[in-house]
């Protein structure tokens, strides 16, 4: 099996990388992105493209993977700051893959599988209390605009027979590892990664915040079942809202105080932020993911569960 | 005011600009399509423009009409027989108009209304009993997803408050007038239209058949009436379900009956199609388009009248 991640250095990128080196089944892992992916093992080869520009694309398809991860994007913040550059690569930069994989099979029979992406940034407010499988796309960002315009090409694509597509609605991926970024959506990870570190962190919002998280370890799971799911199964309509666990602020302080204990807890400063409450207010607290649950897609347990796992795979099992 | 019509020499075309013509409003009446539009009458301009092609939309849009209507398409059959040509005309026209306008707006402050014509195909089976308005967008053909992807363009190109965008879902239109034509569509219209004019007609599928439809006057009027709208009222989601009248082939019948009696109805030739058949069994039937009804769009009062105004409007009043 030759396997292709588009959008390599990326966090989820990286996570999944390793995880398809770890499992041994892919002879052939092409890591790529715009800056070099790092930290290559085994078999994987790192090459550095954008999908944006014309033909390189082409280039990256010529080596005819079996499964393509395409995860690569300009995030929501940016590509609401910078129109041009958020059109450029998270719609054209699609396109150009997606064509590029049909013109591949002009060439020569060819339709591998390619897994997509895609947000719960493609739904914009106001929702119902659960947003259902059905519920229509109608997005409050440029972001997700470009992903649901993703989401609808593969769509196409697929029914044509160009490709083998599956696209997944991530949820906010929670605990993001690293560093606090200024995503409006850092603090959701900022408030346990930091205290687990022995760090302080700021909580902007309100504790009643509902929110729909998943985590790495999920979200790769997510990525990994997608990429063998039987597609017959999907019905024409190959993008899916993924499981995730529908949390408050409290409900993660809480978990928090389960697994770290009252002094990780103290060092989250309330720090009220009207910005930033009124961007999260316009995000989806819950979704009825009963497609994907029937299709064998696995949510997180808990967020106690969530924290254990964070724990595990960046503090080396270790509290401080 | 200056009005722009795009896709002028369309059915829908010809009779927005003959309705404007008449209405009296508009100072200025750029018709622009691929051929070169007819019959233009006192203020009209006829453009000759392929918005599809490099600098062409921008040429347009220099005008700076201060509404455009977007009617320019490839119909859905083309669109699926000629992928790249769907793509090129139904997706890229559409984003070149809309980014003619953003660069407009760029070298000096400029804020057109867009009214854009959408389709009922942005939807795919399977279809709920009636389909809601907030029902999601899954299209089976590639005209579909066009159609559904600048729907998403044009939120986001309104939201950022580039344009005054609308979209408006146009049920099918009957009585297409004309001659008949082979879309799969056709046999809605042609089973009127033909005997009303003392013509035999071909019925390829069962009368059971329940489809939705709008009158050509009806379809004006929506267009016009998006053309005035206060679209604070759309609250950010511009896209809109236009109502329609929905009803079998029996009930058609039933009114081409009342209106011109039995000698009409006789012209009407069974020859069950299974092809034709097929493709309409993956067609909605019914829409509860309340939003639109709320917002002040009207659909026909029934078939009888949908009948009478094409008797009116295009064979001068007289019956066979």
């Amino acid at each position: 099996m030759h396997v292709m991640i588009v959008g390599a250095a990326g966090m989820l990128g990286r996570k999944l990388a390793l995880h398809l080196a770890q499992e041994g089944a892919v002879e052939r892992l092409d890591l790529v992105d715009v800056v070099r992916p790092e930290g290559v093992a085994g078999a994987a080869e790192a090459l550095v493209a954008d999908i944006a520009a014309p033909g390189e694309a082409e280039r990256l398809v010529a080596r005819r993977p079996d499964l393509i991860f395409h995860l690569a994007a300009v995030v929501s913040g940016e590509a609401e700051a910078d129109f041009e550059k958020g059109y450029r690569i998270n719609l054209d930069g699609t396109r150009r893959l997606l064509e590029a994989v049909r013109r591949e099979g002009e060439r020569a029979p060819y339709r591998p599988r390619l897994v997509y992406a895609s947000s719960i940034a493609v739904f914009g407010t106001p929702f119902p209390k659960r947003i259902g499988d059905t519920f229509f796309s109608t997005p409050r960002t440029s972001y997700g605009t470009q992903k649901a315009i993703g989401e609808l090409l593969l769509a196409d694509y697929a029914r044509r027979g160009f490709l083998d597509g599956i696209g997944l609605r991530l949820p906010t991926v929670c605990i993001r590892p690293g560093t606090p970024n200024r995503a409006a959506s850092g603090f959701f990870s900022n408030i346990l990664r930091e205290p687990l570190a022995g760090r302080e962190a700021v909580l902007p919002v309100d504790e009643g915040v509902r929110h729909w998280h998943a985590s790495p370890r999920a979200a790769v799971g997510f990525l990994v079942h997608a990429a063998t799911l039987d597609l017959r199964l999907l019905e024409g309509r190959p993008n899916l809202t993924m499981p995730g666990l529908s949390a408050t602020v409290a409900e993660q302080i809480a978990a928090l105080r389960r697994v770290a204990g009252e002094g990780a807890v103290r060092l989250i400063r309330r720090e009220p932020d009207p910005v930033i409450a009124a961007i999260v207010a316009g995000w989806p607290e819950r979704f009825d993911a009963a497609r994907a649950g029937r299709l064998g897609f696995k949510a997180d347990a808990s967020f106690d569960a969530i924290i254990e796992a964070h724990v595990e795979d960046e503090l080396g099992g270790c509290l401080p």
